[in-house]
């Protein structure tokens, strides 16, 4: 029940702008109590289809409505929410990674920890460092797999647990390169979707691309440090560059070292197990998935075996 | 020093065969300490070339030289050596693989005690009894990669322990139809090669395939256990027959249950990290290794970076 | 005129089946005649839509309705009547292939009739025995080219007249292989569809295919008859492998004999050929055909020239 | 024995040319009694390599030696000897088809005779008329298949008995056009290569091909009999542009009429099957052939079935 | 205003022809005037749809309604109009290249007068003078470019132009050559379609093709002329021949002459080109194109740079 | 006649080093007047296999013979050789492209600085500037095309040479994208090789490739002049990365603006009509090419046809 005169400040998401003739416009928001209600924002201010904010909020009579007058409101980004409860919100509002992601951000942190290589250790914390709040936001691809919220952090966090086994069955790969090859391969993404709600390419997405924007971060930052004319960051920017393996999948090169190949078969498996194992929760034992375009367009047979 | 009328009893690997007029015909045998001998055999009876023998001899003058005339000879694969022994002299003869199959023997029997349904237990435990001696002696492939002796089992062995990691990451992969699928998915190349010494296409091989003889031999000691119509033999039917993925490298049949997806993606890494770990370590570091054809061909750099 | 109290004997082809909360359910019938009834069912029993049954019914008032109480129904494969009866029958129900069955039965069974060879003999006609009766209602395909009643088996007789003239030039084909291979080549397709009315693909059509159980019938069957190491067995599943000769289309192996090559052109020919003789019959002399997808999509141009 | 002063007339093939200073040089020749003799051809008259000559000559003491001094020499195709002593002499002196030439005119010349339409009639006769000579002299292919004398005529010969069958099987199929398109479809071959002899391709041959000359032909020939705008005039040059089907072999158009199909299909298979008798005719039963490159390289398996 | 009695005489497009029982049948026109009338035409003779015509006519009261009664028609081709006006009108009834054809006709005739070579340009005067009319009015495709009335002669145009600059920087290329080839490359699309204003397939364009006719054509009159045995003749077919490189676009030889090889080049450019500026100019800066199937369905990004 | 004790100063190019326990090493060199002579110089000293140099030197004995000691020697791109004579060095040494690096040298330079936009100026400037003497050095591929010394900047000229006519006709073109993209598209080629004269493959040419150096070069060079985020930093950055069009020849993009498409084409072209025009040098009127591998492997004629 929401009475006149009162004050109420929530966390909302935006589902449709109305014009408006009035100093203010309505706007339709669905609050974090599963409520929809009418907030009104000022002329001078913009707020964005799709997004999160923090409504500060005072209840008034509108032409015979109630309407939530809007006194402030912050974008989720900007507020000062513990992850946790960001996390909350946005697996409420959105289509979400199926993670923890202060689990997931435990992992990869120790991992980008252990790094003993001074200069993949440097390049890979400053970029880490400068890009991270994206980088636990975005998905990992506008469709086809890790299409949500978070789904980039999803998919690097997955991709490093696989590399594991992998390492230890083949000793001749080298960790630091791994894993900073690994967490950096995709962290470009960030710059091809318009916004991680609404994963639409940008313009530079379409002509560069992650995986050039991706060369061009590693080689800025090198350079930043000192690091242009090392070994590690050429082979840092060719994992980067190979990691799709074939040309017409946007790599102008084949991987050329042992870590750039098994990060290649990494990526590409675990990029075709998401999307099996979601669309294999969709269907019965007996029947079969739906025809899945990163799986040749091909359906799979939901059997009647378990682990147990 | 050879004495004229002691009796030598020894390993040999057969060199080369001559023709003779003589009751006995002359073979030039390498010993297991490295010597070369000539060995007499009666005409009656036939060594093969490439091959090892246990030899019983005795020094006999021939023609001003001294000869070992066999009073027996047998295969080393019908005498009662020890594994361990056995794979001593393999090794000391052949191209071998890097390992020590007396581990390896051990792990796999383990990962076959521990498949829990019945019917794929019942099915990989008769088919391993039956095979188990070739399955340690053959190789991988004739050429491309684990193409000695013994590839057969080093290449089961190392997708075994790749797969724990898939498994631990994707949950939705049946742990028993990975284990048996690994381990039967090239069993049949025993049939595709003539010998395990001497990897030659049989005809059975290039008409049939080891693809089809493996899905044969499954559907017919499913028929003798009564399991013919069970689900669990159609999926490792359907496993074998999927493995290799596209029709143009001999499958029928896509994959189209997560566990032959997983297998496929497993059996070709290990085949492509075998070769790239071979060659990495037959050169120097800030060399490329030579060209290799699984790997489409491509040279890889062997970069300064280690894991210490 | 159905009259209250008399008995109505007559085969029906079941179009819907409804439900019901009484102790028998309404089914809506097409009779040989052509009339649309209502046949009740006893809830105890069931019937499969799409299918043709000889029923034996009275008529009883059903709320103010005539409907037919069957006291029992036969599928019509298992009823006696005779093949030509049978086939007149489903032609009027079903979409059937344009032939009559009973001399493209007798061309068949004088094929192998004449087969010398021992071993392909008795394979050939075991499978025969086994598998006839399906083997004359089943389709050639799910679409594309035969796909109607009786497919298959027009499909193999217009294969075995064909294979004369290539016989005749190519002296080097051995006939038995020929005739066997055609009448193998396609039998699983039998296990490919869920049944004969209603040509769905069953799960190990789908994970196995008729290749490959194909493959496994023949050693099975060559097995019973101590036949498994004979090179006839090796050559007739060899056929049957590479039939569609290229791995995108199934064939795990390219042929490898002459008769396999063979036997892969003249079944590529007759899925086209039929496919085009029946477009070519729905159109007027000077226009073209629809695009047809056996054939690259592309439309043919009916002219006008005749034989006469 | 050559005896000085006689005249000595025969066919001889050339074998070198010398070159000399005298009024006449000497040319090393075969006869057709298989003797070597050196013939003497004067300066103003050109001999080619490889081809056969009647020679008129006289033996002549030449520098010690018994030289034949020709008066005259005529080519084989100028000479007014009988088809089958022509073929005789063909046969003893090249690599030449394995048929008999005078049975294959006989039959050619019954189907054009039997063609009832007749604007192909008229077509079909007035070309065959004006290049029969070459047309049983040249082979269908420099290399690959019937690449030797009179292959071109073996091959068409084949085409027509194998399309007996098929238009039995499909009775939807024109013969007018079969007979004519078969007999047309190569028939420029004798123009892509320099001569029967010597399969080298002409400029010609490479630059515009046979299948646009027999374009060109038919529409020239069409055009004198006032045929232009026939639509069997279409027909056939469409049966000639698209009988290799795909572009990349040489069609710019895929085939659009029945026939034309079916003339591919034939056409494709006697260039294989061609082939592929030859090379089984090579090894014994129970080996495979070498590697033929008109079957994607493939060696064939020769088994023990017979035909007895 | 019309008026009953007076006489209208005028272009028009007829837009729709209705049945009628009277001896006359009505026709939809839009008027050079942009009005649309009803015209009555005798049932003895036929109008086409989409057609211009010249109409002199009648105003008549016809069932309480003023038609317009034809005593004459004359197709806009068969008119002796300017040129100029022509274009006008085309223009204004017609989707239409954007160009002026006065002008290219005048280009176009310029380069054929200064072709130096008198087979060429015997030739190429020809065939000109023959199809000149129909030159300027066909379009250039069917659909993917130059897809509209006078596309044909606006795409010659263009490549010209555009094989200045080749011409300066190769000097190695045969200007006659040149001029030729491109003016004669695409003559015969002008046989594909139905009608320059309505561009469907003809059943010949379909069998035989633009490629396959132009060949015909130049063989045909270099016949005439008596150039038949000429290289020229020959380079002129393998031009046509060869302009679209790849055997799956139609051509069955590629290039093998230098001009042969620049004219597909310019011929290709020209073609995506033109489609490339035509998007453009409908999309603002900023933005991007739609998919354009001739650009492998790819959009292009319209920036914001200029040339001023 | 070189006499001891004399000085003699020249340029000379090293053939040939060889070891010595002397304090000095003997060097053969080709001096600039096409002599061969011993330079002996210190073991401190360097000199390279293929350079050129200047040489100061003394005549010396030296165990009977008279040996040239180096006292100094100067690379010849350190020394301050004028333009002209540097080029007529190299052109005496080397295989060098059939062009006046003068005139080309200014041509390219007042297209620079033709340019109007700043962005693209100050970049182009820079980036020309910085690299310019290695520009004018290297060749534009290590086999294929253009493949000798100056050969980069020599394909860069044709290519702008050839822009002009293509900015003619199609005005939708920015002149300065062009320009400026035709000069930087492959000056990253620099870095693809060990030096210009011994056109191996650097490891980082290998592992990252000239378009991805060149984004880099291009986003470093922008950040520091302040361009980071224009639309011109990004235009350029995809013509290079798209410049090859297809993946599988090293593009990770197509091109989506009109400018990389036309660059695309241009690059294209000039790579084969360059090949193409040295080949025909090479042949006869009337012969064909050997097969180039730039063009599908193709022969081409060189026909009779001149421009005179």
């Amino acid at each position: 029940m929401i009475e006149v005169g009162q004050t109420y400040d929530f966390f909302g998401k935006v589902n449709l702008i109305d014009d408006s003739t009035y100093e203010s416009y309505p706007v339709n928001v669905t609050t974090e109590n599963n409520e929809t209600v009418i907030v009104r924002v000022k002329q001078s201010k913009k707020v964005e289809l799709n997004k999160i904010y923090f409504f500060n909020t005072k209840a008034i009579e509108f032409k015979d409505k109630i309407h939530l007058e809007a006194s402030n409101f912050t974008p989720i980004e900007d507020t000062d929410i513990e992850d946790e409860n960001r996390e909350k919100l946005m697996k409420f509002f959105y289509e979400y990674a199926p993670i923890n992601i202060v689990d997931i951000k435990k992992d990869i942190e120790v991992a980008i920890g252990q790094i003993k290589n001074k200069v993949i250790k440097d390049i890979s914390d400053k970029i880490y460092q400068r890009f991270q709040k994206d980088f636990y936001l975005y998905p990992a691809a506008s469709k086809f797999h890790h299409a949500y919220i978070s789904g980039l952090a999803y998919h690097t966090h997955s991709m490093l647990r696989l590399s594991e086994g992998f390492m230890a069955v083949y000793p001749f790969l080298n960790r630091d390169l791994m894993v900073s090859g690994i967490i950096l391969h995709d962290i470009c993404k960030i710059f091809e979707f318009t916004s991680y709600e609404n994963s639409e390419y940008t313009i530079k997405g379409k002509l560069i691309g992650h995986i050039s924007m991706g060369v061009n971060l590693i080689h800025e930052v090198a350079k930043d440090l000192g690091y242009e004319e090392s070994e590690e960051v050429m082979l840092l920017e060719h994992i980067l560059i190979s990691h799709h393996y074939y040309g017409n999948f946007g790599s102008p090169k084949k991987p050329n070292i042992a870590e750039a190949l098994m990060i290649h078969f990494i990526d590409n498996i675990d990029s075709k197990a998401c999307v099996l194992g979601e669309e294999l929760d969709l269907v019965n034992k007996g029947e079969l998935t739906k025809s899945m375009p990163v799986l040749d367009r091909e359906r799979y047979y939901k059997h009647h075996l378990t682990n147990e």
